[in-house]
């Protein structure tokens, strides 16, 4: 493009109200904002400024995950009533954020929105130094939707299933599969849309580090049986936890509804040596119940930034580690993840991990720098993935 | 259940915050909402009741898309700082809406979010008397994310597919492909999320009243030509509109990047006779525009809603209506189609009827009684799939 046209097109840029993405300070909007939107923007040194305009209002602040520092950060109205806070630099990686107005908690219209906290919340991506979950020119798999009716639950149900960037011409290829969970307050979307799982197994499989593989992930957000309505038509409880008896409606699920109609539908690899559970918080939860009291199904299982509380060798999850001998040689992996910023994930993580170790029960611990937060999560799948269905 | 076990949750449940889903004034939650939001709820008369909690805040309204009423409705607060109000009777079908909180435009956080208006917007979805849109007990397809590299635009770019039930079994099979498209400000997900188009075709399938067709939904707010950066790196439009470059824009990627993607990729038949094109609104438009303009590509053009504006036999369309003989030899199926609640949209539409037959060009002209919004278009899509590849 010549130099006059780019002039021109400035101009009208600039006249239609158009700001260029990235300013003459270095910030960009972030990749997480809806299409149009400036604000918020994301410094080099990972400062963030959030920009709303609302002239009628007393006070704005904008609160977020731990990620994103010590809030809530108190907005700054101009004459005009639009309002401002650039806030201290954040970590890398995605933030849940939401706006406080005069006490109000609501999304800010800048942001897409992620599905978090039981509802819909705001969030921004902060760049890291690293590249694996970016979408990158490599082959790239689908993201498909599924419905598919559950007997346990008498509800059609949606599974959000990711297919290898060769499942569609391969056809005579079968695949094995990992089940990933997200965590409370999340839905079956969140793996891919905050967690980029996709893009991260699309570029593990280009470099031929990961095995080809089907994901499936299911909203583990389950209120409880078909037997038990009218709870059963009951929203989510409100405390934003599936809850002991939401967490065996879906290991009800699992089993009996969804691993069935995934064989049915997929050319999927049928045999525990193909089959691996994963989750997050409390879809670590879910995957260590689910995977350990059902070993006859899966060989793989991975706990990322879970609560495991009151941890016994010979009695926890139906006994499944007391005899160290026959868990080693019936369980594939067993792989234990948390973050350096979430203190009391880790420590229980790292104490299973111990307990497990001088049991001679073999088992991988894995840490990387986050919060409890997405960031955390795709490192672990990072660090996970590659380990399977070897 | 026994009636002592139904007692025991009703007591429990009632004890966690739980209100029955059907309340005894026969309100229900919105299917749109949030899982776990009990509003807004929905009577059986179509009026509407919203419920925020804002102790802080000193006026709330809720405003919306035309067929929820003639609002912005004032909320009511109690003294408790919980507001309230009932609005009237609205139309059956899916509405955008907001809040407008001290003049602040944003989310209600009892609603999911649909894409409209160029940023994640509120929705309310009313009961009609009509079940084509439901999700029922039939065969369902699959709705598929696919990214792909755009050499016109110069990024990757997303592509929504809907592939029909038989899809993944049924391998020796091609199928026919709809390309169908969202309106101004929304995104590649409307037709789906908003417009349960997946669900329209599973059961105009299952009820053999449309072949199986694969449909593919794009993004059609192309904001320029890889060429033209750093216009291509800006925001889409302010003015929420492709705008005329944008749509030329948009062309390319559906003729050179998408079409031939989506051949090489899902087993389609790759002729005219097997191809068509529709979109609401704006993407009424670009489907007219691109349609016409491209009949080696497209036999089949449906305009759901669009503006239709001087419109001249002889010249519009680089003059594909010149000659009306060629016209009906050549297209199997031109749709125009406008609902009686959007008098603008459907003036013009109903012009171009008179003028194609007062031409005897082949027509069809679709009007069902609703606004310029979502039920429109599900009703124009349920008549006009079936039309297609016969």
């Amino acid at each position: 493009m010549n130099k006059t046209l780019a002039g021109v097109l400035t101009l009208l840029a600039v006249a239609c109200g158009f700001s260029w993405a990235q300013a003459g300070d270095g910030s960009r909007p972030a990749t997480s904002n809806a299409p149009s939107s400036q604000y918020p923007r994301v410094y080099p040194d990972l400062r963030v400024a959030f920009r709303v305009t609302a002239p009628g209002v007393q006070k704005i602040q904008v609160g977020g995950g731990d990620g994103l520092g010590k809030g809530p950060f108190d907005m700054v109205r101009d004459e005009k009533g639009v309002w401002s806070v650039t806030i201290p630099p954040a970590q890398p990686g995605f933030h849940y954020y939401w706006l406080i107005v005069d006490g109000f908690q609501c999304n800010d219209p800048g942001s897409q929105t992620y599905f978090g906290y039981n509802r819909e919340t705001s969030g921004v991506e902060l760049p890291d130094k690293v590249d694996f979950y970016d979408a990158k020119d490599v082959p790239h798999g689908e993201v498909r939707m599924r419905w598919y009716f559950s007997k346990v639950t008498g509800q059609w149900r949606r599974a959000c299933v990711y297919t290898p960037p060769d499942y569609d011409w391969n056809t005579k290829a079968r695949y094995p599969v990992l089940y990933l969970q997200h965590g409370s307050g999340e839905n079956e979307l969140g793996w891919t849309k905050q967690g980029r799982a996709n893009f991260i197994l699309d570029n593990l499989i280009a470099a031929r580090s990961a095995k080809p593989m089907i994901i499936v992930m299911e909203n583990g957000m389950v209120a409880a049986r078909a037997g038990a309505a009218p709870v059963a038509m009951a929203p989510a409880p409100a405390a934003g936890r599936g809850g002991p008896r939401g967490n065996e409606a879906f290991e009800d699920v699992v089993i009996h509804d969804l691993i069935p109609m995934i064989d049915a539908t997929y050319r999927t690899m049928r045999d525990r040596e193909h089959r691996a559970i994963a989750g997050l918080s409390m879809g670590a939860g879910q995957a260590l119940q689910i995977g350990l009291t059902h070993l006859d199904t899966f060989a793989y299982i991975g706990s990322f930034s879970g609560a495991i509380r009151g941890f016994d060798l010979k009695t926890s999850y139906n006994g499944a580690f007391a005899d160290p001998a026959a868990f080693n040689r019936k369980v594939r992996l067993f792989w234990v993840g948390a973050g350096l910023a979430e203190p009391n994930m880790h420590k229980t993580a790292e104490d299973l991990h111990a307990a497990l170790d001088k049991a001679g029960i073999r088992n991988i611990f894995f840490e990387c720098p986050f919060a409890h937060e997405w960031q955390t999560w795709r490192y672990d799948l990072n660090d996970f993935a590659p380990r399977l269905f070897r």
